[in-house]
């Protein structure tokens, strides 16, 4: 029974490529930066699954560069699984022939070039996911044979210091090093001693000191000299039609200007409402400079974060009441168990979109754009697992009225999931449209289902300036499009409105303008917000935020 | 701005109760467990957020013994946040009044005790989690100020190794050391070195040798002798009814006898059907000897852990390709990682329950016994972030009839919950019920909801030894009861069965019988076990699996 079977064929592969890559490891596991492109063409083979670490903020981008370079007839159709592909060096891989499928995440600005090569046939789309939901396939069916990571510090031992941005390495880490993979280290310092020590040496197979430091792109810090008034109208709704209403204390903030308005109007508008103490203790956020005025006015109790934020530092750590900071004084970030957090320990998602389709269905794709959502989906539905209940979740869950069709007639909470769009967005495109451009999408670059960031069935909430659809309010589908055509003003879908079964809604509770939740149209300025461009920003903090250079206007 | 306002009250609190612990440390880190009670009254404080490590294998029995054992007047009102409550020294906790809130994933056999102790008002409940909801809370609105944990070995830097067992620790000492708690941990064995590093010495304050090895529970062990021919009957009918169907290739499979049997049925029902190679490849799922036989006639190719399972090690190591091993040669569970791969990677998960209601809720509830459902809601549940389609969660969406009425027509897959129960459990007990017995706990236990493992609008498909009832393809909560009651026998549910609209569901192919499956009745026999018994299961494995005593019967 298996007698002739081999059950240790990865551990034999492991040593066998460990055996290559020994002519280039110098003191116990250093490699010279100048060795890496052979360091890659020894370790990795055709068709293997390699994790280049890249993410929303930090970037493996050296050993990138050095993957692009390797000799493609050594090195090639490799299966990138990986959470983000943000910088085009990651493209380039592609382009060059050294990889071929992609399984990831997130791609910011490269997605029209990723859509292109899907369609040119130089990238084989696996699928798009979730964070959390790649990291659970790298345990299952997408485990990397090689993990290319990044840190700040490492020692000849392999001990890792990934500190502020911590972010994807552990999980990813784990997941290689012990199915008999081979991590790999590009390191800002090679140190005698790391910091801290956040990945043991005994996971790391090689380290290199890198000729630069690893890129960082600050991608959660809005200029609040760009919100706009009707953006500070939506996020008065918001704070007194949903975070008043459910009490909202444990939330996660999308990316955006509608949520950094929200952040600053908690220390104003949110202390009129008297909010303080009953909303926003806890989040699940990376560090958002628009959230230091908050956080300074004592409305914050604890923040996790998903991953570090450039500029923000010293602010983080001069806080360790209210971020994760380890014993030696820096934030440690951690997308998988913040974005786990994110999944089950919040009571409300509320973020930004670009498109709402007339079902409710919300998607920031556009047709000729893989630009996958990030953490979105994970946190931007109902956490159908948990059990444990909470005063919001029990209200969303009481006003949900289909919830008897499905279970019968037994209570059950619901996670408040919200979408805000202006009813025209930039260069006037209307965000409620019939069909969502994800549609398109799927032809152009073949996926089997439209990239849909929230579906209509999680989405309890969508905010326009016109008001709130309280869609888990409606009792059918009809409903609901009802529902939803009536904060979608001038837009063809909000044209279709019937001013009659408008006003029903409302008397229903089920739409609610700003009047009907008693808001003053006229007092929605910019004046409201507690900070009202980022040098505001970096005097609440006392001096310890220090943005990038590039939003620097003073 | 804020000037006044102390941002560091946590760390100066941990600062001043390792002041309070110095007296008990000897070397580095080490305490000696003579010590351990009053270093516990050191650096615990009343009302303090405490996690003792306990979860359905391993438990930090010794430093539980201690915390009982404390003064209480110095240290009471203890609010426990741990995974589970399953050994009686942690009852003992509260019944001293030492500790009295509790949030917690699972107890097992204490779940009578428990519901006692909330009606004496000895223990006051949190909530009753799935584990990955109550590890997320760790990170939001449940940090620990102190976690007691254990480990095989620790050295005096306390560098630990948790091996085999490494389950909960990791996600449990990030939570804590990063929020400027205290982290204790009791080891088998203080070394100069641990095999490898599972948890780094920086995360760990104090490292305690045990007087004994830490308690292990082998709850995954199910010996095939006790497996009646019914449940061989139910075994066939899910692979030939679901697996063939679907192709399943990503699934776990709950505790019990039903999926042991399931587990025995692939080498030869399985073979037979032709399902190798086309189902069953990958698994997130604790060492189960029972898939022994599987993994030997070449099904499974990875298999990911949450934990351990006592007897299991050797076994495990020798098959690093399969199980996930360190570069030491010890596989590394990881509960947290492991249901998020439950959660989100997975097409499938298929388990025993107890009670199912007329709607189809599911639960193992009883009246009188608070025991949680660990990782089964968290698994038996739609993933509603999940993203990345596959040919079973696709094909299981195309057949979901109501899924128009949830988003519109869009294409969207669905998880497989599949929930097995006989029509009579022990002591003739029906497991089809107008209500579940978790209503009576709900009022027994003064819960706010009643505790539902896995829910109506979840489940796809119930088996019982009737048949299969396709939930997913009812187009009702009407009709999705009267597919029950099909499938329900002579229980009081089953008795209500119109036999003209039963085979009108048989029909449209929502019930289907053993005989509509093409599967023979007489040929559903034990004899159709790959294994017998545990001696059978040992000689698959070549005597790699050292079954712990309790299980010889030769």
């Amino acid at each position: 029974m298996g007698e002739t079977k081999k059950w240790d064929t990865r551990r034999t592969e492991y040593l066998g490529r460990m055996n290559q890559a020994a002519p280039f490891i110098k003191k116990d596991k250093v490699v010279d930066a100048k060795d890496v492109i052979k360091l890659l063409e020894a370790v990795i083979k055709p068709g293997d699954k390699v994790n280049l670490e890249g993410n929303n903020q930090k970037q493996a981008d050296f050993l990138a560069e050095c993957l692009s370079k390797v000799d493609k007839t050594k090195v090639h159709d490799l299966h990138m699984v990986q959470s983000a592909l943000s910088l085009p060096i990651f493209l380039e891989i592609f382009e060059k022939g050294i990889a071929k499928k992609l399984d990831f995440a997130y791609s910011g600005p490269l997605g029209g070039p990723i859509a292109e090569f899907i369609n040119k046939g130089k990238l084989q789309l696996g699928a798009i996911h979730t964070y959390l939901e790649l990291f659970a396939r790298y345990f299952v069916d997408l485990i990397p044979q090689v993990t290319l990571v990044c840190a700040y510090e490492g020692d000849s031992s392999g001990n890792l210091y990934t500190g502020f941005n911590t972010e994807d390495t552990p999980i990813q880490i784990e997941a290689t090093k012990f199915s008999q993979g081979i991590v790999i280290a590009q390191v800002n310092k090679l140190v005698d001693k790391v910091k801290r020590v956040d990945i043991p040496g005994d996971w790391v197979d090689m380290v290199i000191e890198s000729p630069r430091p690893f890129y960082l792109e600050p991608l959660f810090t809005r200029d609040p000299a760009l919100i706009t008034d009707q953006q500070v109208l939506m996020a008065m709704i918001a704070l007194k039609g949903i975070y008043a209403k459910y009490g909202v204390q444990t939330i996660n903030h999308g990316i955006g200007f509608y949520t950094s308005a929200i952040e600053l109007l908690l220390p104003t508008y949110g202390e009129e409402l008297g909010l303080k103490g009953k909303c926003c203790s806890h989040f699940a956020l990376n560090p958002h400079p628009t959230l230091i005025p908050a956080i300074e006015s004592g409305w914050v109790k604890t923040i996790h974060s998903f991953g570090g934020e450039l500029g923000m530092e010293q602010y983080c750590n001069a806080r360790p009441d209210v971020y994760f900071v380890g014993p030696d004084g820096t934030m440690r970030s951690n997308r998988a168990y913040c974005q786990t957090a994110g999944h089950y320990a919040l009571d409300m998602f509320i973020g930004g979109t670009l498109q709402i389709d007339k079902y409710g269905n919300s998607s920031t794709a556009t047709a000729k754009r893989v630009a996958g959502f990030g953490g979105a989906p994970n946190m931007g539905c109902d956490a159908k697992g948990r059990r444990h209940p909470t005063d919001a979740w029990l209200k969303c869950g009481e006003e949900f009225v289909s919830q008897a069709d499905y279970i019968g007639p037994m209570k059950r909470g619901k996670r408040l999931v919200v979408q805000m769009a202006e009813t025209f967005l930039e260069k006037m495109a209307p965000a409620y449209v019939d069909q969502l451009d994800a549609y398109k999408l799927a032809e152009n670059a073949n996926l089997d289902l439209p990239p849909v960031m929230a579906y209509g069935d999680d989405i309890t909430h969508i905010i326009s300036e016109e008001g709130i659809a309280n869609l888990h309010m409606c009792r059918s589908l009809d409903e609901r499009m009802r529902a939803i055509e009536g904060i979608a003003g001038y837009t063809e879908v909000g044209l279709r409105a019937d001013p009659k079964v408008t006003k029903q809604l409302r008397e229903k509770g089920i739409l609610q303008t700003p009047e009907d939740l008693g808001i003053d149209r006229s007092k929605a300025t910019r004046s409201l917000l507690a900070a009202k461009n980022i040098r505001e920003i970096v005097d609440w903090s006392g001096g310890l935020y220090q943005p990038p250079k590039r939003y620097h206007n003073w």
